[in-house]
Order: C-alpha cells, then structure tokens, then sequence
C-alpha cells in the first residue's frame, strides 16, 4: 500500500510517537548535532523527558505533557471536578514515575461555548485541588473554544541526575514489582459500562458480592490518584546499586511491560539481547471478590490487570538485595522477576506458562 | 442572574483566564503561601510563566503553552505543514517576548482516525522544521484522537532574572513601539476569505493594485515567524535605565494595548494610576497600496492593524535616551507614546484624536 493512502489509524498511538522521533532526524533542515545548546537525555520516549539545562550541572528539567479529550478519556459518570483533577493526575504520575520534584503546572482548555460557568468552575476547582495535593503550582496556559471538553496540561519538574528513574538499566535477576492495586480502575469502568446500560439482575449480584469494593473501583475510574511520594522514595533509593527502573502503568500492565522491554533493549550496547521478563499469578494482589466480580461481568480478571490501564500505579524494578529495606519505606508487591529468556509470560496458578501479548490501550487503534 | 445560568461564552477568553487566577486562590485547599518551594513571579497573566527555581538563582524558568483548534485556528487554506509551523511560533513567540532562550517544547497533538499518514507526517515536518529554525529540540507530548486537528504546544525556556522583559514598568514618556509591520496577516485573514467566496471583479481589482502585497500578507496569515532574535537584543537591552517592556501581539495591537496598562496597573504601588498611551496615524508603517487594497474589501485599514491580531511581532516601550542606540541593533517603528492621560488614543492624520476600544480578538466570546 502507498503510504498516501494509509490512514493514522491503522498504525495507532506508539507507532505515531515512533515516527515523530524518527521525523524529528529525517525531515530536521539541520543535523541533529545542531542542537548543542542543550543536551537532551532521552528526547521522547520515557515516562518524561529530561533536559540538560545550562542552569545547573546536577539536575535535569523534566518535563511532560498529555492531552485529554472528553469522548475519550472521561467517562460519562465523571464529574467536571474530576475531569480537571484527572488532567493534573497523569502529568504527574508520569513525573513521578521519573522520581521528579514538581515545579509547575500549565493548563490549556478548551470548552464548548455553551458550557455553563459553573462548571468550568468547578472544573478548574478540580485542578486546583490537584495542584495544590501534589504541591505542582499552577503557572500558566490557555483558554480555548471547541465542540467538547479537552484538557492538555503539562507538568514541569526536576530531578538529580544521579537519581532519575528510567525505564531502562534492569539486570537479570531483578525483581519485578508494583506499587499497589492492579485492575481497580479497569473494573470502575466495566462498572460504569453497566450504570450506562443497567441490568438488574447483574447488579443485584455483583453488589451480594462486595459492594465496598464496586465503590472503590469506580473511585478509581473517576478520581485517580497519582503516587507522588513512592516516586520519591524509589528515587532516593537509586544509587547504582540497587538500580531502580521505572514506569507508571497508564495503558495496561502488558502494554507497559513490553515498553520497558523495548527501552532497555534501545539502551542495550551489546548485539544481542536476551532479557524477558516473568509473571507469576500468584503473586498478584488480587482478592477472591474482584475475581467473583469480573467473572458475573462476563470479564477475565487478567484482562483487567493486564490489557487496561488508568490505575497510576508505578512499575518498577529493584536489585533483589534492596527487598527488605525498600519493604520498610513502603508498600508494593513483587509480582515477578527479569529473566535471560527473551519473552514476557505469566506462570498461572495451575502452573501453566502463557506469554502475554503487548496489546494495551492504544488511542487512535 | 444566577451564576448557575451563566455559560461560558457571556466571558470570554480574557475573563476566564482572570477566574481561574480568583480561584487559584479561592478554592485552593492549602493558603497559596503554602507553595513555599518555588516561588513564582507571575503566575499567570504575562506572555509566559516565570518560575524561580532552586537549581540557579540568576535565572527564570520560562514555560508558555497554547492550544490550537482547527475550527478556530486554522484557515482552510492552511496546510498540515503549515499547522505544524504556527504551533511552534505561538509558543516560541510568548518566549521570545520574555526574552528568553529556548529550552524544548512538548507537542500533544489530536487528530481524526481517518486523517493521512501523508498529512500526519507533513504536519509533524511543519513542527521540526519550525523547531530546529527557532533552536528550540522537540522533546515530548503525545497523540490522541478527536474530530479535528487539536495541537497544544508548550515551550520551556529560561531568562537572566535582571533582563526578563515583562509587560510592566514603563514611564511616562516611553516610547510605544513595535518591531514590524502590522496589519498584514489580518489582511491576508481576509484575502483567504474572499479565496473561499470569491469575486471576480474585487479580486481584478486588488491584483491591479499591489500583487506582491497580496501574496506577502497571505504568506503572513498562513506561516508566521516568531521575532525570537529582537525579543533577544530587546533582553540585552534591558537595564533599569533603559527599562523596556514586551509583549507579543496576538490579539490585536489595540487589545495588547490594553493588556500592558493593566498589567502595569496592577503592579503600581499608589493609590492613583495615571498612565495612559497615545498612538500618532502618521508613524504607523503602512504602504498607501495596503489601505487601497482593505479600501476595496470594504475595510478600515485601521481596523486591520488594531483589532485583528497574528502578527506575532513585538509590542515594545523603550526609555526615549535608547532610541538611537536601539535603532543600531534591530529595525523597529516607534509608533506612539506613554502620557500622564489615563485614556488609549489616537491621533489621526488630520488631526483629530480618537479613542481606541479595547475589543481584539477573544476567543469563546
């Protein structure tokens, strides 16, 4: 097929992403080298990108920026407050996930023309409640008109450069860990779904199950939070040593797992590359209800832990001397381990291995 | 009536962005003096953010970021490389305009599923190429899917905090000037809408005045330029004797106009503000073939160069000692003056003086 008529959406987001960085060597009226006044660590490619500022020798400008669009990012259920809180939440789960000290926040909005000021204000009350729980003051931005609600924020932070969390650099024999509860948030929507088109009977049983728990899923699909302080201590831990690699798990743990893959083989200096990684069921964090749950829903628990994301949670991997000790700065479970054989899998309760496909979320797909 | 019934669009752009500063305060769960790490000089107001950072302490961190929608933004005549470059200007332009060096920009982008990968590729090469012109590495942001071409750019730079050029501070006196000619991109705004519905006989008759001129301010509306190297000079520039003040013109020279009266009024430490500013017809560059050409279109030239904005370039006060001097460094127009009168004026050629109204462009009005 010419690449005339092929549309964006049979390559979907990350292939997008792919070819701006590779535009950004192909179609540059100069070198790349030609960039000398800053040196750029990792342009695009990691949770954050880091910039070596003249300003300072120790630390670098970190930096992200994600757009969200109502039709698809928020959920119908989700409030104006939320939406705004939300938009604030994922620029600085991905700054956390770099181990970054917020520095600021900036807003561009775009809202219908009809919408009413109440809740615009209430939705700028939402990022400003953001701002101020995760200290990232609000310093600038735009408003705009457009035919439904889209929010693109960017949160500007620093960090040691001795001490940033990349997503790459693991070794085999690490151990594989996550910073809280998977598959909550993916739940909260499926829980949503059927609120939009209700069925009695389903509802009645999921509810006998554990209704403290449908709660808190569908907090977790509309308010999510992102983990600030464990970023910080996982950061703080960083020393060559213990080697911690970082990510927060926005498109689904499988989706995530082969990006962290991808990126330490790009970093990888030897020819050939045999890292993989491994699950194991039984270590997930999951308790019987959410199962019981997922199973009246029609839905594979693994589905949710696996293929959905917006948990905000952080993915991370530690030299296994470091088990302990980070155990007694914080909460997280050790779900699995990187090992020399090139794929990812999961080793089931029943003791079968299955490999884990990559395929996430992906916008544009 | 009830703050419950107000929708958005009975604000407008510029009084949004004045609420959601009240609410900064207002609904913020700490005391903004709580935000004790990094103090901020102007949170929002000025063409870009200026943060205080812990990692220098002669420097200002830098950061603007704007929102593009198609709709709103982009003439139909516009390319998608054409898209691409103007995202990268409006944000390198409010840089500039502080007298900031580049540091990186981010660049979130939503487009339609069905948009070419041809398109999405000429788009991405407008950003690059705008990006390396401006020296300034693209290093993050992300894609989504909407119904129409969104771009959100941000642009992080830094500024010696001694030479930061604000919108405030000038004196009586001053001298108001601009760094180009005016005008045109509202003229090409124009001759782009009589492309779309067009008259044989007006366009005869515009073409038999001054073709060139036609084809520049057309070039102007659909690829402008950031005036990135004065906004630098005008920076060096920048003692407290010479005092210079800056700002971007976006939304038209007269809302700009008022834009840097308040600003400064805001920043006035007494009671009374008696500052005001007077334009002279006579020093406005302008072609007598350009108010030939809006003449025929049915339009006062006048209205062109202070009620239509896109001409990015720089609305500047200088000290009257630095004229001379400047004028060795960069072409400029001094275009009118600081008096003690507290009214925005003009003096027409025949001279008679008029009022100038405040209405520029803003958007969801």
């Amino acid at each position: 097929m010419k690449s005339s008529q092929i549309k964006v959406s049979e390559l979907g987001e990350k292939q997008l992403i792919e070819r701006i960085i590779q535009k950004s060597k192909s179609c540059s009226i100069y070198k790349p080298s030609d960039f000398s006044y800053f040196d750029i660590k990792t342009s695009i490619g990691d949770d954050s990108a880091l910039t070596n500022v003249n300003m300072d020798d120790n630390s670098y400008l970190v930096s992200s920026s994600d757009m969200m669009i109502q039709s698809s990012h928020f959920p119908k259920a989700m409030t104006y407050f939320q939406m705004g809180y939300k938009s604030v939440v994922v620029n600085v789960s991905d700054l956390a996930s770099m181990g970054a000290e917020n520095i600021g926040f900036l807003l561009n909005i775009a809202i219908p023309k009809d919408t009413l000021l109440d809740d615009f204000d209430e939705l700028i009350c939402g990022v400003i409640q953001a701002c101020d729980y995760y200290n990232i003051p609000l310093i600038g931005g735009d408003t705009n008109e457009a035919n439904e609600i889209i929010i693109s924020g960017t949160a500007i932070g620093q960090v040691d450069k001795e001490k940033a969390l990349m997503k790459y650099g693991f070794e085999i024999g690490d151990l594989l860990c996550i910073s809280g509860d998977l598959g909550l948030a993916a739940l909260g929507f499926e829980l949503l779904k059927l609120k939009e088109n209700p069925n009695d009977e389903i509802i009645e049983k999921i509810k006998s199950i554990d209704s403290t728990l449908i709660d808190l899923a569908i907090l977790k699909a509309l308010k999510p939070e992102a983990k600030y302080e464990k970023g910080h201590i996982l950061r703080d831990y960083n020393t060559n040593n213990n080697r911690i690699t970082t990510t927060d798990i926005t498109d689904g743990l499988a989706s995530e797992l082969y990006e962290i893959l991808n990126s330490d083989r790009k970093h990888h200096k030897e020819d050939s590359y045999e890292k993989g990684i491994r699950i194991y069921e039984g270590n997930l964090p999951v308790e019987e209800e959410f199962k019981e749950i997922a199973k009246v829903l029609g839905l594979d628990y693994l589905d949710l832990f696996f293929h959905i994301g917006e948990d905000f949670e952080l993915l991370f991997t530690i030299n296994k001397e470091l088990k302990d000790q980070l155990s007694n700065e914080m909460n997280y479970y050790i779900i699995g381990e990187i090992t020399d054989k090139n794929t990812v899998e999961i080793v089931l309760s029943n003791g079968t291995i299955e490999k884990i496909s990559s395929r996430g979320y992906q916008h544009l797909k």
